[in-house]
């Protein structure tokens, strides 16, 4: 028997790799195909099935690119959006992969078609091994209800919680979980940063096993999670089981080149946000790398993307981590990065930045806008008077903000990566004078400075 | 939280990498310590402990090597054994590593001194959410318990069922086991092939759960595992937590130098025994690469090692497999191997091989060598009048066989690498008719022939 | 400036990559063209030019796949066998990268089109600093000019003469050559084993430059080289630059299956010889890895391959070695090697081997084939009364040599692999009592038995 | 025959790899010998022999450790400063390599031992295919003169003239050279940037071949570059071949360890100097990544040195760059970098950066310090009314400039890599009001601004 589990950063979302007797089944795997074909490769099995869990919304799946290049299958649920698939379980219906045993549960909540597959081992066989669950049960959490229908989101909430007591934790406390996503997804409020765990540890640990259905199901009710706007692209693609890789690299552009380039398109710098304070190019977005595969989806997917990243490994995953949320119209890399344009004497941007005692000093100087998510600022405070939008929604909304284009604004957030795609955002659309607070809310909270919590 | 387990082949070892906050402790680390030091470089990690379960037998350990090249501390139990440790844990002592505790469990049985340590998390404090067991449980099996003295093999068996049933399996069903050996371990007689596990699982698949506490305890007693000598060294270096390697590397040497030295040493030729028969040094021992660890411990520890392999990566592996059971002699390896000793028109010597349909049909023309274990030997069945003599013990035990050396001598085990062991033995004390059974007791059984089974 | 040679082992190739201010050029890619594409990536280079110095007969060539993935143009001469070309330079035009400049040179001879191109730094722009010399000029040795036409080979060789001495020689001294193959290439008969040299050194040990032209001529014309059969579909498919590589990777197939399946197909057997004696599937050819470029052309181009070999790093090695060469259509690799086989039971066959000492004392108890080329036979010598077939004559001569099926047979080349094949070629083709000697005739000859030279 | 050449970034270095018959000389290797044991265990090649070309006074050279770990020995001249090597050959003698023959060249000038070794082929036994030129002969440049004693620079100008007009040029046209440095070496005024060039273009483009002998002695006599503190450690420990690498690992540490730590120690941070101006430790150094081979060199030897880098790759880079100049007290680095310590809420320092535009606008409110090498600052001209102040000199000379605390002060140099270090020195020194020029006089002259020359 072989078992692997293939994290994806930045979506923290967790692909796996069961095998026995030469032949392997993928659970969930993502777009870019190629490590898994090489861990294939390297312990030598063939890959007979590609396991979905449910139609993802926050990334694109793998499938249909693993099929073409091995000859796969496709083995999903009964649920209509598992259209594309060549075998399709029904609830208890079951599937061998060499001497193991999958069993396929119908688990709906997290999305109608939402699947689990126990697993059972030929020595143990009447007591489920592991379960792979998808989205419906995560380290310490659950999937989010309201991606279908946001007005649904309390019975959505309801079913999840009756699949989870109806269906998987009746697995037993010694089956391992093995979710679809880890700690950072966006697919779930609060996952814990714990990669192993097992029915058992759930049961203690996890609210939808502790609280009653009805503490549960307002719980979920109040979660309010961003929807980034690409998720609409995936639901569609993922109908497919997604779209293979596009198999051209993306090129390395000298200065002069990509200067020319980028008037048609916009700038990712996926530097770190101190390297883009220090200088950046003009009208250029700052996400940081692993930020990429998750905010890079409120990105225009129109215009071509040029990036901006600190050498050849980082391009790799610049670029993979765009392709998994549906972007591959890349246009190129600046070659040899920042310090190539610098050196090159072509014009420069710099961001302000400011330390909180500063801020807490000239406080009704500056206009605060916190860029968390809504539950992060209003649960964990805030600082008095800070206005709240989500980085998300800034571009798109600033003109509601009512700002004028000269007036000293700090953006903050947790500790810094989103601040910096905010005042990027900014600086695009010609404010001049705009600081980020370093070191966030978690600094301003480590120095024991003034906060404000919703309703407080 | 970061966990990590880092397989080591041959040996069928485990170890263990568990971090909260930074802070890492490595659990039964082998003497090759670069691969620990490579993950928790790439993971940015401290190491804080080494943790031993017990003085290990079958392999050196890393505890000292670790401690001298990182400052880490070496936590044990409180047993003498553990004389070396610089943290000794009573019997339910914790020890504290970021947000988790780790709990001491005293579980004597594969060895007086063996320790498990139970794992809990913040979020689940009274669960145990896994337990480093050591060679007290395995996948599917335990421990041997003849290690420590073979005529209280039995004793030392109800020792372990009493600490399983005590101190483990009261850890609950949702606990994962981590052991220290995977299948293939000359440990354990059985262990199954699986690399996950909870107690729940182990309660339904494992003979310690299942039998009684007699039935358990005689079962234990007929398990013969063969002891190599190296074992006694072993157990002398592990006293001090093994033996930092030695850092020069082995050198290639061509066939000139190579065929001048090896008059000083022996020549361990770890190509496959297919590749061997085809062509080989005469004199050579022939233990194939992921074997060494195992029968390189039968070879002699005066004498130094000339190495033929079959590139530089298996040079790394075969020396690196040698150096685990504490064989540092190696007096270098054949620069592009076996094919620049025939290009250079030295001498070769070739190996004889029959295949099953010829031997049943000439049977009586040969003297058949069985040279697996004695439990293989009887539980699993013989070619009828098949002669048994555990390969280790070939050597040593020549005279006794009473075989003339140009007598028709067919060595079998299960597929064909321990008999290549025994043919390479019986060329270089002169024996001139030997052949290998290609396929062994597998292909034997597999074409349906005759077999043997003790006392049928 | 950059510059890097990337050797293609097994074909002996070499794939130059020039560059300066970010831009590059690769110089005769072969169809493999990852590497490339990686050695660009990590050295943030734009592919601008793949540049071709004639139509190449012996691999597939890369222009087409670098074209679509990168939209670099190729860059060759006028001669009509360039039509593919995106820009054809006439003789004595210039190309320029960055501050380099380079100069074509119309040099038929190797072939009518063949190019070499001269390379001009800026600090020296009336020194050629080295020259791209394709099949033209090898290190110590010439392109053979018997492709195009064998009955033109002398003539082709007074161009080839006048080529290098008109154009080629008189870059001077300093000038760095960079040949498109090395030692062991099928383009030339004899190129000597150093990666670098000059045209001053070249001047001093090359045969094309210390011999008058009628002397290089009748040296020329002597030279018979085998002409695999592939070649012809080479010339095709360069004709277009080579065509992209299939995108798939080859499946691991089970024991069970690969055994199915290789009914419909061939099975090539990548192992080291002494490996393929001592046990091999019925049937399968013997080509050991590096020799799959150059062996695997005489194999059919119709019937999918399935391969055996040693691990994963050797099955990408062996599919792009055939790849180079045209063969695309493999069916599948056997998972876990030749030891899974033997390990599931299957039949199993082995090769007879004999050593020089045992041949000389009952020579004329067997029949001799010489499977090496014609020249190796004559000029090197060779047992006395050995029979003369070139290994890739074999199969497709079989019927003409009048060999019984059961005659006692030995074959040998220089050191074993190319009889290897011999042998296998024999066995497949139910020839049951075949030897191979071994070491060859380089064992042979340091044991000073008796050699035979033609006409001696 | 195997060559191969193995680059050091940051101290622009060169080793080289020759090799034949499996036996294989390195020439000039670094301290950190790794890389070459692997290059050796990769090619199966045996290093016998570490050839010295002079003692180095740049980096710490690599002799002893290879010695010690593989037996080779240290091949040099016959001057005195060779005392520690095994085989010492006189001017002409030769040294055989399989079938390559290296002839020693005593060649004066650089320093009174340096040595050349030309390199003959068997085939082409009268005429250098290669020369290894040490610090002698750069490409397009030579080494500095004035290290030994600055007061007879000019005298040993003229002895490296007729070394090379004597020994080297006369080894022909078609000679390669291997110099023991590439383009921004400390060791060299100017040297080109090309890898491979042979005698034949050094005598077209090269100083020491056009100049006469006087015109080239004033030449060298007016090269002014910075010799620093370190050179004088190298020397004294390059007498005995260098000293072993610290085996042990470098530690991260977690911030709070870190801020403990870096107490008794200093601060270097190796990331871009963008990342430095927008966020960094109070206190730290900014030395980018490749600049610490050289401009480490100026850093406290007493001091441990704790390291912020960007991740693993960068530790590695960082530790081996300080050890190759001989710093090897390493206090520890950053765990998860600059990040981690932002979000531990613990103090942070930001740079100011001005572009040129803003500079030239408002000149003289700002106090200039140029801190290039001297002849940059002259040559290439310089901001009218700017201030030399050599990086290397800034923090033991700050008394001299009578600058206040206050002051506003810019630093530049040619793009910002050692502006960064100046700026940081200036911060650590209570200096408040420091600006970067961003783009530094490269941006400068791209925007055309004014530029005073020496004397202009």
């Amino acid at each position: 028997m072989f078992f692997d589990r293939i994290k994806t950063l930045g979506i923290a979302q967790v692909t796996y790799l069961i095998a026995d007797a030469g032949e392997a089944a993928l659970v969930d795997p993502c777009r870019d195909v190629d490590k898994y074909l090489t861990l294939l490769r390297e312990n030598e099995l063939t890959l007979r099935y590609v396991v979905e869990t449910h139609r993802q919304e926050d990334f694109e799946m793998g499938g249909a690119a693993l099929r073409r290049l091995t000859g796969a299958e496709i083995v999903a649920g009964s649920h209509e959006l598992f259209d594309h698939a060549d075998a399709r379980l029904r609830d208890r219906e079951t599937l061998q992969l060499g001497s193991l045993r999958l069993r396929a549960l119908h688990t709906p909540g997290h999305t109608p078609e939402s699947m689990c597959y126990a697993v059972f081992l030929a020595d143990s066989a009447d007591r489920a091994w592991g379960v792979f669950t998808g989205d419906a049960l995560f380290m310490g959490d659950t999937g989010r209800t309201d991606l279908t229908d946001p007005g649904r989101t309390a019975e959505n909430a309801g079913l999840l919680y009756d699949s989870l007591h109806n269906k998987v934790f009746p697995l037993g406390d010694q089956a391992q979980i093995f979710p679809a996503h880890g700690a950072g997804s966006a697919c779930g409020g609060n996952v814990a940063d714990r990669d192993y765990s097992t029915i058992g540890i759930e049961r203690a640990a996890n609210a939808a096993a502790v609280m009653t259905r009805d503490a549960f199901v307002s719980h979920k009710a109040h979660e309010r999670i961003a929807r980034p706007p690409y998720f609409t692209l995936m639901e569609e693609v993922n109908l497919k089981a997604g779209r293979p890789l596009d198999e051209r690299p993306v090129s390395w552009l000298t200065p002069t080149v990509f200067q020319e380039r980028r008037r048609e398109g916009v700038v990712i710098d996926a530097r770190a946000p101190e390297a883009f304070a220090g200088g950046h190019l003009p009208g250029s977005y700052s996400i940081w790398l692993t930020g990429l595969g998750r905010y890079g989806g409120w990105i225009s997917y129109e215009a071509p993307i040029g990036l901006i990243v600190d050498g050849p490994a980082e391009l790799i995953e610049a670029r993979l981590a765009l392709a998994r949320i549906g972007h591959d119209n890349i246009m190129g890399a600046l070659a040899k990065g920042f310090e190539a344009w610098r050196d090159a004497g072509l014009p420069i941007e710099t961001s302000a930045t400011i330390v909180p005692d500063q801020l807490q000093a000239a406080n009704n100087q500056y206009t605060i806008l916190d860029v968390r998510e809504i539950n992060e600022f209003e649960d964990e405070g805030h600082i008095p008077g800070a206005q709240h939008i989500f980085v998300g929604d800034l571009e798109s909304r600033l003109g509601e903000l009512g700002l004028r284009k000269d007036m000293p604004l700090v953006v903050t957030c947790s500790v810094g990566h989103r601040a910096s795609l905010g005042v990027s955002i900014l600086q695009r659309n010609g404010y001049s004078n705009v600081f980020n607070l370093l070191g966030g809310m978690t600094a301003w909270r480590k120095l024991g400075l003034a906060l404000d919590r919703d309703g407080s």
